[in-house]
């Protein structure tokens, strides 16, 4: 833990930190800052030295919530691995990072899959941000050879749809007792063969397998 | 449209159509019996003769909705299509049918996914049908050499973790816009493929594909 060196620091981890508590105990409810400010012991005024509007202080807790998955998507990115292990350490450190803490507690996740959804506008630049990183290793795959049929934007979007319960909140919480490491080691494998085994015509899908 | 043709069908029916108004009315609120007889017109006690008990209203309710879904999935597994067309249309049929439902009503759409949620033990048989059906053509397509390294569960829960978005009411409706008829043959070819070049052994899965 860094400790906090200025006063404006100090303010937004207290403000962000009785958030979380709230959240905890009521849900993802709409919370007004004048509530807040009251739980962290401020005056109403007081809280905007600290976070200038509503939209802040949740771009704030998002940026809390995401800063391991960004971390992991980066030194996933940055490694050395071979591009189909990195493709799958890209999923897998997530998922396991994401299904440890729908273990820990439920309630408090579902809470905050609720309140993304209430800011999704927030929520939206992360994903965004997740497909830049998956296109860098979908780029470096086809440097490879792989998927030589299709446009990285293609791939992309083939490739978050057939790996979406590992890395979609809700759905990994529906699924979780189906999924497993080994299931998406499979799955990022089936990708890299049988994607990069097809031809893309415009009007329809040949296949280069013989039947 | 068949008439009833008895008393117990025509009250069945007028409870259906009620339940239905209600719903699009007021969404997926808890809706009690005796509510649900005042707005057909029925006094309290009589609703029992049509339907005994609550679930079995929402057994009926969810045996209509589930209805085409079932004729589908009988007829794609009873044709004689190749089995890759087969496991195509079992999917695209069900995905057509679902998309232009939530297109044609979202709202209502919405509150018949909330509804299976509150009664998820009656939408679970469905779903165990969805499987069996699917185990139907995953035997086949292993009888044509597909799929040789794995067990036809394995198999059936990898398919409907890769398919997810296609079925699931609510990925569907969330991963809408990127959702395309060309995307999933796409999928069901790099399933085809990718998982017949697999070669499943207990501790790790190696691949047949030369890297």
């Amino acid at each position: 833990m860094v400790r906090p060196t200025t006063d404006i620091e100090a303010g937004r981890k207290l403000l962000l930190d009785t958030i979380d508590s709230l959240i905890q105990e009521k849900g993802a409810i709409d919370i007004s800052m004048t509530e807040l400010a009251a739980k962290a012991g401020m005056s109403p005024g007081n809280i905007y030295r600290f976070f200038e509007s509503k939209e802040a202080l949740f771009e704030a807790v998002a940026e809390g919530w995401f800063a391991d998955r960004t971390a992991i998507m980066e030194a996933v990115v940055g490694s050395d691995l071979p591009v189909r292990e990195k493709m799958y350490e890209f999923y897998a450190r997530r998922y396991i990072r994401l299904s440890a803490y729908a273990a820990r507690d439920p309630e408090l996740f579902q809470s905050y899959c609720e309140l993304g959804k209430q800011h999704f506008e927030v929520v939206r630049g992360y994903i965004d941000l997740g497909d830049h990183y998956l296109s860098l290793i979908v780029a470096e795959a086809m440097e490879d050879g792989f998927f030589a049929s299709f446009s990285i934007d293609d791939v992309v979007s083939l490739i978050n749809q057939m790996v979406s319960p590992y890395c979609n909140p809700e759905m990994l919480i529906s699924l979780d007792p189906y999924l497993s490491e080994k299931k998406l080691k499979i799955i990022i494998d089936t990708i890299f063969i049988g994607l990069s085994a097809q031809k893309n015509s415009p009007d329809s899908v040949e296949m280069s397998l013989v039947n």
